[in-house]
């Protein structure tokens, strides 16, 4: 019958890597059937409990725990009796003489590294983070259970220094060719891309590498870096720096939203790309698959074809003009179709704002006045505050065409979307009082009237002359709602600003790192060719969080400018 | 200087299109510069007040009010003064005489139709659905304003008796070659389609129609049908008489569901059609192109390329053999990369529930405890509570094989779908170390494992012979993650019931109608060639509620079983 020895170390720091090899290494000795070699968290011993190696002992998250499961409780005992030798078989190998001690020493001896890789316990890798910073150089924070405040203060201080933050809590990149952390090996291309999602970005440069496209940079950003709170400072700083980048040629952008609110800024951010981006925010329906130079996809496969196709040249890549800046500011669509202007919503919502609608997908888009319109509007014409004892627009269009007059008087107004659809049932000439009032309300300098018009060549109406009939008003006319939503989001151009101060373009070009952390990350480097250089990093004051905040105030005050 | 001058008629009943034509009348009358005639609800008398038309008097929303700009307060008197003799003019409408007063009538003039359109003011509608109902005839309820109450009520009497009750709010229809109410003419074909959106019906089967492809049903089913309290009762009507229909080959599934929540009953009835279904759940992000025999489209137009293609057979049709049925009941996913996790999610939440997880796109996916597995349970074993003290599941496989042992273990799991991720920095032999568990839990007969492989052929692990090994080991290996999840979905087979009582598939044949409420429908049902009989309704009891409401139950009475 087998039993349970265990042993705490309290507040002992080991890296993870020693853990698990230690914890290997236990299992190899004779008359041990497992072993759990563990940071006491929560989850941790129920996890150990799981598999039947829960000690009845008492531990805190900073305690390491060592539970075997032997033969016997010598067994056991003898076991355990081993484990500093085993740490120090481990401490004693043979490269770890060599390494500089600290991130200051490393940076000394490799002064062209421009990146550092931190792959610390998420406790230290603020503090690591901020020393790189200061040292002018790039970070890659592969390290998890980072404080979101550090997140936001270590992203504030980058974002004005021009340097990059990747993380926390990033899983890849790949810069200048080089992989870091996690990263597929891909050939050299013109794809760019900029991800919060880790696995997102290496599903979706191996899907382009077996498409037989290449990438040029694949920057992380961290999971949380579209939280409202942090501004997604990084992705906009990659969007500019890949919009720099000549051997860019198409942009992808992976991110995990919270809603269709956090993605506006990183949105507004990829339209100032002067070159097609491909966007996947993952669990946002678009609405669209295309607006002005945002081609979207809705999965981490459809992203990479859709990159590799924009890139060989066989989808067409963005008109990426600058909008006309036609005198007013905002959109105005009267729809008839609740469908149409509820799809016009969607696709809208990622790039326009303030957007109001009385079909609203998220609650602060309510129209408060269906009367009135305010900063972008859509209105469902045919919802049904408007039809009651009132014939339905598609049948009479005197409601839209006083609406239409209110738009074009409003000198706000920019461009104003409509839809007509024929067929059965509808009004037997639209066009004949529809594009008379268009062709007024053009008379306005500057004002742009975009129709789409839905129905067949067999409708009773014509489809070819209602379209001929607007065309000759001035509108521009589509037969499907996307080309028109997307026409008129390029007519009213952009209006999103350059994050503070740029990347160095150059950064990307030289990849040499220095790695803190995990040792495997520094061998996959040079497994690579890159320059880089490993620190043996040991937590300061020993891990001890009270003194480690002495160190770090003092370590600030002499180095305060 | 022009004078308004008004008019109520407290009460009055007039249809949508003699009001329409009464203010184009007085408009047309010497001296009147503009005219509005409108049932007096609060809307209305904005409208009228944007448009310069507001008069200062009272008026409720059951009254008719009349005004007219005129250029003396003589002129606005004399039109008025006609009013009596347009609505006179309107009434003598030569054809009137001859049309049945009641549906009851019109049922005994044209014992063959199976349809009754009805486009009465809404209040009038449930009232006429349900004398239709009783009646034994499917019913087109085009009219908007009624109460959801009314449309439970409804479609709890249609879904007991076989019949179908479309909209209200119903917008559109096909039914064997006809159009009710707005609809576009469109060749004859194999599409068969169910849509909760009047445009967006009428946008796909035009789109259909020009990019050469034919509709056989095109069956609305009012917008709050998907509603959880309606509960999608005439979508699964519609799906299942699709799927029965030899004609149709190919379904197009079309709504606006509020949430993910809302769409699960419809999708479930959609995955019982053994035929393809393209599903277009305006403002759901799929996450996956295709799942079992349910092709995701991200627009209207999407929606429509998706059903001619699939139909036209140059995109494979969904082998819809039913599931394996193995013995467990539920999906267990375990993965090293979130974001796989998170987009697994994505597309699950579309056909599995319930479903469970630590990566939740809603709150009610939350898994409790993230040790213990409950229905179906997507897990990211890379999230930061399980990576304190430990290396990521990619780096470190122990976590993750003794999970694995876990679900094989447990009697509920039927398929573990698992993500390896390749690449620099990850795992040198993933497959050594997985591959073997993999092998032991399918020593449990019906247990099902799928694998997805992410990587390149440059990756140092060598990504065809990871695959080979995880082959060898009885997985079914995929290196994409949507046809990774979609062969698990196909694994577990579909668990929905069929809908009620079914709808007769020859009603579909014969459209023979009756029409009560707006006769413009009547007049292009005629113009189609369809055998329709229009009723010349009056509401009951001259309109009044009270009045309505004792007939209503003396005739339920007198009509009860």
């Amino acid at each position: 019958m087998s039993t349970l020895v265990s042993e705490i170390r309290p507040g002992a720091y080991f890296d993870s890597v020693v853990l698990m090899q230690l914890q290997r290494g236990l299992v190899a000795l004779p008359g041990i059937e497992d072993a759990g070699v563990v940071m006491a968290t929560p989850v941790n011993i129920e996890l150990l409990a799981a598999s039947g190696l829960q000690p009845e002992v008492k531990a805190g998250p900073d305690d390491l725990l060592l539970v075997v499961k032997a033969e016997s409780e010598a067994a056991g005992r003898a076991a355990l009796a081993q484990v500093d030798e085993l740490l120090a078989r481990r401490r004693s190998s043979a490269r770890a003489a060599f390494f500089p001690k600290s991130l200051d020493a490393a940076a000394k001896t490799l002064p062209e590294a421009r990146w550092v890789l931190i792959s610390v316990p998420g406790r230290f890798a603020a503090g690591v983070a901020r020393e790189a910073l200061h040292l002018g150089k790039n970070v890659f924070v592969y390290s998890d259970n980072v404080p979101i405040e550090d997140e936001i203060d270590l992203k504030k201080q980058s974002g004005a220094k021009g340097l990059l933050v990747m993380g926390p809590d990033c899983g890849t990149a790949i810069i200048g060719g080089q992989g870091f952390g996690f990263a597929n090996r891909v050939r050299p291309g013109s794809i760019g891309l900029v991800g919060a999602s880790g696995t997102g970005l290496q599903a979706v440069t191996s899907a382009i590498h077996a498409l037989g496209g290449g990438v040029s940079q694949a920057i992380g950003t961290g999971s949380r870096d579209l939280k409202p709170e942090v501004g997604a400072v990084s992705a906009r700083q990659a969007l500019d720096v890949l919009d720099r980048d000549p051997q860019t040629k198409v942009v992808v952008l992976i991110s995990k939203p919270s809603e269709a609110a956090a993605a506006a800024p990183v949105l507004s951010a990829a339209r100032r790309v002067a070159k097609p981006v491909v966007v996947d925010l993952i669990g946002l329906a678009p609405g669209a698959a295309k607006l002005d130079n945002l081609h979207f996809a809705s999965s981490l496969e459809e992203a990479a074809h859709l990159a590799v196709r924009i890139e060989s040249g066989s989808a067409s890549p963005a008109s990426s003009a600058p909008g006309m800046a036609p005198n007013g500011k905002y959109l105005r669509g009267l729809f008839s179709g609740g469908t149409l202007a509820y799809e016009a919503v969607l696709s809208l919502q990622a790039v326009l704002r303030p957007l109001y609608t009385n079909v609203p997908i998220a609650d602060e888009q309510r129209l408060q006045d269906p009367l009135k319109s305010r900063g972008h509007t859509i209105l469902d014409l045919g919802a049904d505050v408007f039809t009651v004892g009132r014939l339905h627009p598609m049948i009479d269009n005197d409601l839209r065409l006083r609406r239409l007059r209110q738009e074009a008087a409003d000198p706000e107004t920019a461009v104003i979307l409509l839809d007509v659809v024929l067929g059965e049932g509808a009004h037997p000439d639209p066009a004949a009082e529809v594009a008379p009032a268009v062709s007024e309300s053009r008379q306005r300098k500057g004002l742009e009237v975009v129709v789409v018009v839905i129905g067949t060549d067999a409708d009773p109406q014509d489809l070819e002359a209602q379209i001929e009939r607007f065309r000759a008003a001035g509108a521009r006319v589509h037969t499907g709602l996307s080309a028109a939503v997307d026409e008129a989001v390029r007519l009213l151009g952009h209006t999103s600003e350059a994050p503070g101060a740029p990347l160095a373009l150059a950064d990307f070009r030289s990849p040499a790192a220095i790695n803190v952390g995990l040792e495997s990350f520094y061998e996959s480097l040079v497994a690579q060719g890159a320059t880089a250089i490993h620190v043996d990093w040991r937590p300061p004051a020993g891990g001890d969080e009270r003194l480690m905040g002495i160190l770090a105030r003092m370590k600030s005050k002499g180095q305060a400018p």
